[in-house]
């Protein structure tokens, strides 16, 4: 089935304790795009660049089977930036620089193609702007998922819940469903936000897994213990990547395989944080991503 | 199999953002008794208490299948006391007031029955202590286990890893882990900690569950998610108890029984911080018991 995804494609300048990385390539419908290319090749993007952004990355993205028609390359402005620093931990980090340029008049306007698409990846993005692809959307969806952030929480929240009411299934981290419900306990976010609409709510919690929620069944999937995670960025990405390319791949959006499905996300992500920026998704294949996924299974299971 | 358990017998006073109990039974031994009384009748109790600890705390753990011999009641005395105050977000908390009383005396002398308990679990005090209690014990330990926390890290490192170099299974939690290794990633936090001596480590993450590793091999349990953590206080020793009852009970230290034992640990936590103190850890059962420790199977099963 055809995955729609939609979201920044940006250069990053990123600083963890394990190295710089300057001007590299970034953006959440990057990530995205290329975890997802692992379980389907039927892959609509819709992004904005600037003329600066490398040929060959779109050349690569459309290699592996990816529709990049509906990215918009503005000749007179430069891609979107965003310099961030992490702290020692690599759970916090600081953002130097966010830089718009071109994202500033993203105006999303999906080729016919892609509007009916199957399946929807709404990246981070302003609210606003999730609505308007929602708006083109032929209404045939099996399934619409978006991600968001505590920073529209803080300055567009009436404009988030309306998108949030739109949706099936809601990604954000534990402390973005806290403040989004103002409950504390996952359990009770959980069932307010349920309430806000989406069915199916995934909380992130980084090193500590991920969690599904859906009609008051639970799912906890473990994140998998790494030697060395050199940078974080695009970790959610390519967990959401993963996660709808393989929804997309199954046509089957049942608790059971969502829950594979989240696996197989959660794998993506492992592979991410392992190097900078989407050097290690680009070089993966179905075995080596088969096997990891199976580690995830033996590291959970138990006898009663 | 027998069980010797060794820690403190307190009287604590809790502020949560649930509620303020005053003057309450704590102390790391009767959590730990407490939990595993639902496993074994055979349990060695080492501690000590002031002329104030009500008689019918002893007779109830007496009732249990305890032994308490081995707890020192000095009548001229206090017993220790803790205060402390739990922040919004119930993971972290102000120690308000520590007061040792009899524990400044604690000089821990086994019965002789206690000597050949087959499994030991030493409870979070001074590492001298802890290494007092090995000295004294016959050597035909199957499996001995200790708890630790940040303070004596901070104040006695060096003889802290001499007591950890001698133990079997050390329980920490994660930014202790790190703390004791000096390595942010758990993964080389546990090959460095396994250096130390613990063919055993158990890393807890609180509300994110608790990690096993052992001879290279890692097992993840998750916490369960709750409607209401009234007070986290004691989790960890809850957990301690479930877990070593269990493998008393069992007499089986391999890696697949030892994760059984995680996840009935981690379900006596979870009654546990559901009320204040002991509370809900009177009142239990076999039943209600398994029936909880069966939704942690449920939460992490999946298909590949």
């Amino acid at each position: 089935m055809s995955l729609l995804t939609i979201g920044t494609m940006a250069f990053d300048d990123i600083q963890t304790p394990f190295g710089h990385a300057e001007k590299v390539i970034g953006g959440a419908c990057t990530y995205i795009t290329w975890s997802a290319s692992y379980f389907t090749n039927t892959i609509n993007v819709s992004s904005i660049v600037g003329h600066d952004f490398p040929q060959e990355e779109i050349t690569a993205l459309e290699e592996r089977g990816a529709d990049l028609s509906g990215v918009e390359i503005k000749m007179d402005g430069k891609t979107f930036f965003w310099a961030g620093k992490y702290h020692d931990n690599m759970n916090q980090r600081d953002t130097l620089a966010t830089d718009l340029n071109v994202l500033d008049d993203f105006n999303p306007v999906l080729p016919d193609s892609y509007k009916k698409s199957k399946y929807v990846m709404l990246g981070n993005l302003t609210p606003a702007i999730q609505s308007q692809v929602m708006d083109q959307l032929d209404g045939s969806q099996k399934l619409v998922a978006m991600d968001t952030m505590n920073f529209w929480m803080d300055i567009a929240m009436d404009e988030l819940k309306k998108v949030i009411s739109r949706v099936d299934l809601l990604t954000i981290n534990d402390e973005e469903a806290r403040q989004l419900s103002g409950e504390y306990s996952l359990l009770s976010a959980a069932e307010k936000i349920h309430d806000m609409g989406p069915k199916y709510l995934i909380i992130k919690k980084g090193e500590h897994g991920a969690m599904l929620f859906h009609e008051g069944k639970i799912f906890y999937a473990p994140a998998l213990p790494l030697q060395l995670v050199k940078d974080p960025t695009g970790a959610g990405d390519t967990f959401a990547g993963g996660l709808m390319g393989y929804l997309a791949k199954t046509d089957d959006v049942s608790f059971e395989n969502m829950k594979t499905a989240i696996i197989y996300g959660s794998t993506m992500a492992s592979f991410c944080v392992e190097e900078f920026s989407i050097e290690n998704l680009k070089n993966l294949d179905t075995d080596t991503i088969q096997k990891r996924a199976e580690r995830f299974k033996e590291m959970v299971s138990f006898n009663l």
